[in-house]
């Protein structure tokens, strides 16, 4: 073959062994506490008409540039799926007898034909939990108290920004903003941290807004910290206060939820998409070894409803994890992780058939065996079993069939024991303990 | 939303709970066991370039005509895989530092565009397990071993068919059949066990094979059983005697695996594909009542090799067990297999910010917990807990905050209990453990 076509399509990539690895690892614990908060596993077709695809939805114009389309035989429009949320939104519709609330959870590759960056796949894979049904903060403050579960899991030290798109909304409505010009003014006010009053300041003139509200806006950022209590004293729409109130409420939850992790209210966070209604949501890590935010959600309660079409009112709440980001997280993380693929390689010396009974004997046992297959002379497996960091060798030749016994290698202490057959098991589980 | 909308694309399927909890069952069992054995996890893109699928290989031009086909942005023709072997060779081509025996698994969605029947979907997961670079039998065994095992903790009952393709062509080169007749007599061969011998001589007729190939394969078919033994006498040629040798080391290799699972030598299973060069097998329940294989795979030398074209070889086999036909043949088991989604519900009786730290203290003890969120009254989240066979709820009021206490009631004994808060996560886990 030539070799120009051993490469990978733009925007992919294999996981080799040792990352996937650590990925299933990831899934398997993000699976484990979705469920331990009793979320239900949903699987839904990657593909899709083109026509669900580009009916309205809060993702709009922006994101079908960056849809895959494409026919099937019987010449039907169909197109690769971008997100977990129009298709929970199409089973939702398509079983109206469904139980609300509707609590489920989705891992799986979703597709966009979009800018490559690095860690930024065409390809990839999203891990949502949305809840659909429940106009309780009671909610939030579940899928908040999950994050922290599964973040505490996987050993990765997190914060969470909390605000709520009714407390923004409505004090830029009071500070005079306009709604066609909300979403610049937001997109400003988001890089407060970052850039300083001044900052945001400026950038409100690149983007051409008017001084007036410049002014209005820069007299707000300089009255003091916008804390909760003096937003709720400072202004007074009735948006404002339903911000404040269903805030409060979250956080109340949260104080009796026990979780110990940080939130931070954050009166600025907008998030980008336009389909939030309430609560939002960002998940950082404490040591900020990746700037950007490796999970977020918030509520939309319309979106469902508008989707659909059918009159009934659909309060939702998601929370949303890119797999590849905690991926990235983990391997960033000091301390090395080696997921191992085999805790024993088994190397038969002429003695293969009784060497494949004694491997299934360990695997039974839990024991995670390779056998060598290859016919490797003792030497070069031992090699093997260093690179593949493997810790344990057992060595199995005729006059070990004699004996009735096994070798046993430790191959980082490098002693070299005769373990009986009948204490095999039981041996090999304490050294793997012991390592 | 036109209700036309909600529909799935043909070929594609929505697995909601119930269905997906026992799929993930599935997957966790075989990745369990796959890991046991050694074997490495792999995650290949399912984007392809379409030129790398359209390459030389087994498949061929049939296979590329249920090809998707898609472009991105960037022009570039590209495909959705149709297999995980194609992805496999392309990662060895790009790796040759790769040490070899290389043994993986990968479960993935592959597509086709395909006939559409009962079972049969255009999406679909695929659970492979391959070794690259084994050309011992001890490979073989390994697989047969490990899809036993598989069996075994799904609780399904298993035999499998197993065959040698050099023994096969072998026989049939001597019993003068020209290479261009050879896959039209096999597949004659192969329903020896359905239709009988009357049946394949006319199966043979209706292909348009010639009356005295007709008769050469009749008056051998009549001269009895097929055994190894007889077929090592009968015939001479290296190509049967090598199928004979493999075959006699497979089996004794199998039988001092110490796996109970019953194997039949096949003498005419040929699977379909053209790519196998010596052991083929399948797998079959032994109570039929799935009349296809759950599970197959076999020895591809000569493939991989081809495909990169480096003048190296690649001795290869592989075995691949569809996800979906085992959810079919677990669904169809007598008795009932129920996941649950929760082993227990928490309702708050005005309590909630308290409840939701309950709920998530249990979660940490590996409870399964669904916290009420939609403010239902006690009747009501009784009736939603035993329509989703939650078997135990936890009703939190003012009067149990002050007793520091909680009522426990059993769904299925109707029975109702004090507990006290210390003695919580012991209580329910017996509770749990007594179902």
């Amino acid at each position: 073959m030539e070799n120009s076509l051993l490469k990978n399509v733009k925007g992919t990539k294999d996981f080799m062994p040792q990352e996937q690895m650590l990925r299933n690892r990831i899934r398997r614990t993000l699976e484990e506490v979705f469920e331990a908060y009793g979320c239900k596993p949903l699987e839904t077709p990657m593909l899709s008409s083109y026509e669900l695809l580009a009916s309205k939805y809060g993702g709009g114009a922006e994101i079908l540039k960056e849809v895959y389309q494409l026919s099937d035989q019987g010449e039907r429009e169909l197109a690769l799926r971008y997100d977990l949320t129009v298709p929970l939104a199409k089973v939702v519709g398509m079983n109206p007898e469904m139980r609300l609330p509707f609590k489920r959870y989705e891992i799986g590759k979703v597709f966009r034909d979009g800018p490559v960056k690095p860690g930024r796949f065409r390809e990839f894979v999203q891990c949502d939990v949305d809840i659909v049904g429940a106009s309780s903060m009671l909610a939030e403050a579940e899928l908040i108290s999950m994050a922290f579960a599964a973040f505490e899991r996987l050993d990765l030290d997190v914060y969470i920004e909390v605000n709520n798109r009714k407390l923004l909304s409505g004090i830029l409505q009071e500070l005079g903003v306009p709604e066609d010009r909300a979403g610049d003014v937001m997109l400003s006010l988001d890089k407060l941290e970052k850039i300083g009053i001044k900052g945001v300041l400026e950038d409100l003139r690149e983007r051409g807004v008017e001084d007036t509200l410049i002014e209005a806006v820069g007299g707000f950022l300089q009255e003091g910290e916008a804390t909760l209590a003096r937003l709720e004293e400072r202004f007074s729409s009735e948006l404002v206060q339903e911000g404040v109130q269903e805030l409060k409420q979250l956080f109340a939850y949260l104080q009796g939820s026990q979780v110990t992790g940080e939130v931070r209210f954050q009166p600025f966070l907008a998030r980008g998409l336009g389909i939030y209604t309430g609560t939002v949501y960002e998940i950082f890590l404490q040591d900020q070894s990746i700037p950007s935010s490796i999970g977020s959600g918030g509520r939309y309660d319309r979106i469902i409803g508008q989707f659909l079409g059918d009159g009934r009112e659909y309060p939702a709440v998601g929370i949303s994890f890119g797999l590849d980001v905690i991926l990235t997280a983990l391997t960033l993380k000091p301390l090395e992780i080696n997921e191992r693929s085999a805790d024993l390689l088994v190397v038969p010396m002429g003695t293969e058939a009784l060497s494949l009974g004694l491997a299934n004997r360990l695997r039974l046992a839990g024991i995670k065996t390779e056998l060598e297959l290859s016919g490797r002379k003792l030497k070069k497996a031992l090699d093997y079993a260093n690179k593949e960091q493997i810790p344990l060798v057992l060595i199995y030749g005729e006059n070990e069939v004699e004996k009735g016994a096994v070798v046993l290698r430790d191959m980082k202490k490098g002693d070299e024991r005769t373990v009986p057959l009948a204490l095999l098991e039981q041996q090999i589980a304490d050294a793997i303990t012991n390592l």
